[in-house]
């Protein structure tokens, strides 16, 4: 029974992210859902994504989190568009909750509209928010076995970051380890590792989703 | 519907909780339920704090993870007795899955069990384990700023836990700032900042830890 309903949940899930991704693709917008643990710098990540996107391409965001608004006025204070979700104990975004959102942007305005899910290595794994890419964000610090233990979310993401990688000198962490484990777990999907303080391999991807966005 | 289900749930997992407690109490054996984000150093500091409790304190542990052995191999390495439970999916231990556990340990030989929960901010929040303690975890590199964003699971610890301060001279990471926010959340809970692999502020944290083992 609690299976069946659980899966009852995922079809309405799944319908309305069709529907957002439908909407998004009439508007000419290009989703971006980014997951990763509490405080393994997404919101970071897309401050240093902004600075280096081409000035053709608008960002817009949708923000996650089960309290607070301390991403969005981050964001916020970068000129870029953002509306805040507070899912008020809930663990992760639905699609539900990302189409309210995305009625409170002007799309027309839009090329790129990052969701930035609630920080959770699991719980976001199972939602399609009608995104055209998911990225994982994982930072060094985390430790490089979290494939192994959450292989889920990085087995259904379209490319993992690795983040803080100015503090791989003072950790014991193996890039080549968690590359490996994301290459068994998803083949096509590019590692980029970056600092986004620092600056370090942010032209890079930067330049990649910037050629994902404009295949779109 | 959906709130009277969870609430259903909820109130199972309460029952079972409590006959976890009273079977723990019986035995003498003391709960400690061990919450954080993925890589946290939930594993590590156990490791640790093992090595300072007490020779007249034996310790047990319980692994919780979506997938994996590795968390329970390196307890193993040990020599303390470990469970691994593998949740396939869940985002969080319940008391059900406990009790099945601790049917695995010799409870008469151990004083004190450590239930290290999935890594996961959110979830395992609302979920009583049958522990008499509950520790919350966040290593400085998640960032000051998580008691804002996830209130619960720090509301209901009795204890915060900094972990991975030897990294704090490369962050910007005001531990004034989250141990303002804890007093806030939980006005009688200690604040530990520690080192696990320096074992700067361990032998504290252990003392206070025996102490509360002691009185049971």
């Amino acid at each position: 029974m609690k299976i069946l309903a659980a899966k009852k949940i995922l079809k309405v899930n799944d319908q309305l992210a069709a529907d957002n991704r439908a909407k998004l693709d009439a508007a000419g917008v290009f989703g971006v859902n980014v997951v990763g643990s509490p405080g393994s710098g997404k919101t970071t990540l897309l401050e240093a994504l902004f600075a280096e996107l081409h000035a053709g391409l608008k960002p817009a965001v949708i923000e996650g989190d089960i309290a607070g608004l301390i991403d969005a006025q981050r964001i916020e204070a970068l000129g870029v568009p953002v509306v805040q979700i507070n899912t008020e104990g809930a663990c992760h975004l639905d699609a539900a909750m990302v189409a309210s959102a995305m009625g409170e942007l002007d799309l027309s305005a839009v090329d790129v509209l990052f969701i930035e899910n609630v920080g959770n290595l699991v719980c976001t794994a199972g939602f399609d928010l009608g995104e055209r890419l998911r990225i994982v964000v994982l930072s060094t610090p985390e430790g490089d076995d979290k494939a192994v233990k959450y292989p889920a979310i990085f087995q259904g993401s379209h490319a993992l970051f690795i983040t803080k990688t100015d503090l791989t000198p003072h950790l014991n962490f193996n890039a080549q380890r968690i590359t490996a484990d994301m290459k068994c777990l998803a083949p096509n999907a590019p590692v980029f590792q970056v600092s986004a303080l620092k600056g370090q391999g942010i032209p890079e991807a930067a330049k990649w989703l910037a050629e994902k966005v404009g295949g779109r």
